[in-house]
């Protein structure tokens, strides 16, 4: 029996990848085509082909390597009865956390403005605020946005932590349920998003959400493209009432050639590296689930269908 | 017998300024205006005019409200007998520590390149890489020094501190002494110049400092123009020696218009704003001192003139 590695990988990301499979794999057979369906056991998936899971009868296990699971679960074929998990690795959320630091930095102390003031050649000094007097909103409290709220408080910012359902974290002030949202985002001057993508967030993003936040507020989408909303985001960063968008993630990637966010002043487009899964780590935490099926003791972070994540 | 104010403030500073110094000075004389030389027996200086400190007889005390002294002590009339504190405030400290922390990440995370990729309308992930494997040298470890080496390392980096004395600092490796320099910098992703203006250190960052630096590592000056000679900083960024720039410091501020740096695709000029005073706390840290004085007990951070800082 083996198992799958199955990932629309560039060739850069097959040299980093096969060889740290391999080596924390030993004593398994590891292979990326599918010669015979009824030989692969474990699939280990990034971005697979729509159907190809399916087509494996005696798949007992897929391991996704990526973080994020609904683009998995948006293949209808997906087979509902084997257990899925999704990568949770900690090297990735603390990647997540500087991501999310760096662009509260950017914001707080004004870098965004201070690059267009040197393109203009423009010198001038913009009031400072200490990060205690900046609140910064972290939405979704999962691996990544624990890491990313308790990263933000260690540097002194004012965090407020909101979530569905209700997480304790140290020193972290944290809100649950669709109530507490809108106040919120009410007190807070950056808003980081690190919701999964489900039916109920989807398209949370849009004037509604933007009408609630605090004017002149920003918005850090490290979560997925289709949180948000995009001719709402344009209007809102138009009206004033969005000050700037730091956006990691897009509805379609790559990012079109001409879309308008790529011009925008007050967009700050990554290519989606919030958080490069790091091989060397992830093929750990990818052993430690395969010895787990292989023991039958409990797989780690296995996605609940119901709730999409 | 009065306070003096004497500053080169923007009108919106006179206006945080003046009512903070009030408020933490009750019971004493402020002025901004030397109506009568012989009643000032106190000065508090921000880029004082020459001159003008030699002219007061009866002054005992001079409170900088900036940290670096280098301005004052170029003044040949300044009275050599008379104390002279330079301002260090933890808010100060905290300030540098963030624009050091931005542009720490900013570097280790590639976003200088992102925002030049975004003006291209490119979407390319570049390699990424875990905070402990960036090492990150920070010269002088002064209050500011200390302060950013603790929150860089706080933050996962490999910090390298290096002064001209010995210093004690809990979790960083530290190293002194001209010798040490040398095999700190080869060491260093980047290096960050916190360090006084002195004769010592003046044009410090130039050719052969720089070919002592790791290749393609990358220079922030939070410390003084002055430390930079800046053809030499051309031309190690021309040679590829050196990858990127980040100057919050210039030889001559403001940044002359037509400067090459404010269109050098890898300088990022900021406006003198790595830590910028707050007056609130500021007002503070000058109450304690002339409170000390009232009392007869040691003032704070008194300038040693032979050190220059």
């Amino acid at each position: 029996m083996s198992i799958l590695l199955a990932a629309d990988f560039s060739q850069a990301e097959w040299v980093a990848w096969w060889p740290a499979l391999q080596s924390a794999l030993p004593g398994e057979t590891l292979v990326r085509e599918v010669a015979n369906p009824l030989s692969i056991e474990i699939a280990l998936v990034a971005n697979p082909p729509q159907r190809l899971l399916a087509g494996l009868p005696r798949l007992r296990f897929i391991q996704s390597l990526w973080a994020g699971v609904d683009g998995l679960l948006g293949d209808a074929s997906l087979p509902r009865d084997i257990p899925l998990a999704r990568m949770v690795d900690p090297m990735l959320s603390q990647a997540i956390a500087e991501t999310a630091l760096w662009a509260t930095l950017s914001l707080h102390r004004d870098t965004f403005e201070y690059a267009a003031q040197q393109r203009r050649g423009e010198w001038r000094q913009r009031p400072q605020h200490r990060a205690d007097e900046v609140t910064v909103a972290v939405l979704g409290l999962g691996e990544m946005g624990r890491a990313t709220a308790l990263r933000l408080a260690g540097n002194g910012y004012r965090v407020l932590g909101w979530s569905t359902r209700p997480v304790q974290l140290g020193g972290v002030v944290t809100r649950a349920g669709t109530a507490a949202l809108a106040p919120v985002l009410a007190e807070a001057e950056i808003a980081i998003n690190l919701l999964p993508l489900t039916d109920a967030t989807r398209g949370l993003f849009g004037k509604p959400t933007f009408a609630q936040m605090r004017n002149g507020a920003s918005l850090v989408n490290l979560g997925r493209g289709a949180h948000v909303i995009e001719a709402d985001l344009l209007a809102a960063l138009e009206s004033g009432r969005l000050r700037h968008a730091v956006l990691d993630v897009f509805a379609v990637e790559p990012l079109a050639a001409g879309h308008a966010f790529w011009t925008h002043p007050r967009i700050s487009v990554l290519p989606h590296i919030g958080a490069l899964t790091d091989p060397r780590s992830a093929a750990q935490v990818v052993a430690r689930n395969v010895q787990a099926l292989r023991n039958g003791t409990p797989l780690a972070h296995l996605v609940d269908r119901t709730r999409g994540y």
